[in-house]
């Protein structure tokens, strides 16, 4: 039995106030829970690098005060009376969109992820008109859609980062006929997305060999990570042995890079796959896309749909993100700490077992 | 019976000497016709823009003296003991390339364009070590599996310009399974390939948009090349209008341009397919790529299976080239006015018809 009649709920989130991007907490109130509306109480919350662009007004399409966090899990507390997939108790988990216009020809396929309409989950307007506000609060309010099952037997902060950095490359994968064993892969950039892209590749059955500026993470990434091969982009004699030979590369580099040195190690029809939102534009000269038919693409996301057969996947196959749990007042220096690149691999903030207020 | 015993033939073609790119008269031995060979009497042979490239040494890649000409019509005089597939008095066209390696990928996969040892048909070094020259020359002589029969009915002129500007079109709308009816098309860039590309399109039951940087091609392409719309494009009325509404685009513009304009263009999983040789890099933002899962991506002519297929394709659809011929004292003044876009839209050199000496 749902609440609609009720008054609306305030709580506490964590925001930024302004493009310093430094949080602290926030009341604000949340809309009724309308009928299709799952209302959730967050228990944790991944940290992605987005979150930086957008606390920070990096994309320069920030209002504050804002609540960050998209990759978040929580127990359903209350749903609306149209809600039949969810009930009282169940784990679920929310990614970066909560509304999409249902329409247009995206929706129509089930890819919400490209509608031109889409809603993102925080720092953006509801239908309401209301700001959305994100996971790093103790309460959400979201429609049925854009709530998917937590498989049981999974961690909560272990599922929380698959809601963003694994969808982000499950679904690029599986899209372009890459979900195949036997392929080669590359992972370019060893972060929270990058980290997920070798495990998801591995367990796919490919080769995969990660790229990295330097060569510190070697170690980890052939031993803990389960890579094949690790190279280093300056060495330009492994570079050559590896040219015209990989069927894609997952690219999560979120800076400025070249791409002719990584589309030369493709092979025809390779695709390199972008994951990463950069603002600079990037540079490669045809011939190098032209003389192997490769391909320089991108994704955003992943469907409502392939989150849950990416989370299906992930149980099935045992999959776990490496991560780092904190406490809600430490988020700044977990921001800090990401924008250096220092966390193995990703932050994941135990909200329900933080102090809020 | 093949005439392997007989000296080598010595011909007249003509040369660039040096990068000034001029060409005139040059006598060369032609290889002796081994098993495997065609000897050909050009017919006519097409001027492609990278010829430009080529005699001018602006790929940094030329070795002088050069015969240029990659889009020839001939007459069959002559073939290898091997050669069950050509006779005498057939005619027939030689492309871009004229060797592989036969055994890699992409040889096995009948796409031998894309073989990292394949032969240019000119200024490359044949397997007996010496220079190939192209098809501005009296003869040449050709290994059979590079020689395509030109379809009865179809004028050797008209051919010509089929045999690189025609395959360069018609392969990647057919590998990227875009040779179906009921697709949006946009041509970028209205010379030879992009003309061609207006009627391939056209013929596989497209809408195709014609994109140029000025009005002065309207009439031509709505009226005489059938295309169903033309834009400028720096009208930003018309390319916002355009948006988010294109299954492709064939990019055949061969300098320097903003790629972001023409993604934008592009709907969900659209794909710009680069025909342009251009050594100078592009430039796009990641976000205009992975918000739409849109492609940058490319093609190099075609394979062989792809040219017979091409030729028969034309062939049925009664499509022709639209083109000005010349004779070989007029090359040079051709060369020049192609630089500066001025010809309707490929020019086609009558070899046999014209005095090479």
């Amino acid at each position: 039995m749902g609440g609609q009649g009720e008054a609306e709920r305030v709580i506490t989130g964590w925001a930024a106030k302004d493009p310093s991007g430094f949080l602290s907490p926030y009341s604000f109130s949340l809309r009724k829970i309308g009928e299709e509306d799952v209302y959730i109480k967050v228990l944790c919350c991944g940290i992605c690098h987005t979150d930086i662009h957008q606390i920070k007004n990096e994309l320069r399409m920030s209002g504050y005060p804002m609540v960050p966090g998209h990759e978040l899990v929580g127990e359903v507390v209350e749903v609306g009376s149209g809600v039949s997939k969810f009930r009282k108790g169940d784990r679920v988990g929310v990614g970066l969109i909560v509304g999409c216009c249902r329409s247009c020809i995206p929706c129509q396929q089930e890819e919400e992820q490209y509608c031109s309409k889409k809603i993102w989950t925080y720092n953006d307007v509801y239908t309401d008109g209301k700001p959305t506000q994100g996971g790093f609060a103790s309460h959400m309010v979201v429609d049925q859609k854009f709530v998917v099952k937590i498989p049981d037997g999974m961690a909560s902060e272990q599922a929380a980062p698959l809601l963003c950095a694994g969808v982000t490359v499950y679904s690029p994968l599986k899209h372009f006929g890459l979900n195949k064993s036997g392929l080669r892969g590359g992972i370019l950039g060893l972060g929270g997305v990058g980290h997920m892209g070798v495990k998801i590749a591995k367990a796919m059955g490919h080769h995969v060999t990660v790229i990295s500026s330097s060569d510190k993470k070697r170690g980890e990434a052939l031993d803990h990570l389960g890579a094949d091969e690790f190279v280093v982009s300056s060495n330009a004699e492994k570079m050559q042995e590896l040219a015209d030979s990989l069927d894609y590369i997952i690219d999560t580099v979120p800076v400025f890079h070249p791409l002719d040195p990584y589309l030369a190690l493709l092979r025809l029809n390779g695709k390199l796959i972008l994951n990463g939102v950069i603002n600079t534009p990037l540079q490669f000269v045809t011939p190098m896309v032209m003389l192997g038919r490769r391909s320089i693409t991108g994704s955003f996301i992943g469907s409502m749909k392939e989150t849950e057969e990416m989370l299906e996947f992930c149980k099935e196959k045992g999959l776990k993100s490496q991560i780092e749990i904190v406490k809600m007042d430490y988020i700044n220096q977990a921001m800090e700490r990401l924008e250096k690149n220092n966390v193995r691999y990703r932050f994941v903030v135990d909200v329900a077992g933080s102090n809020l207020d």
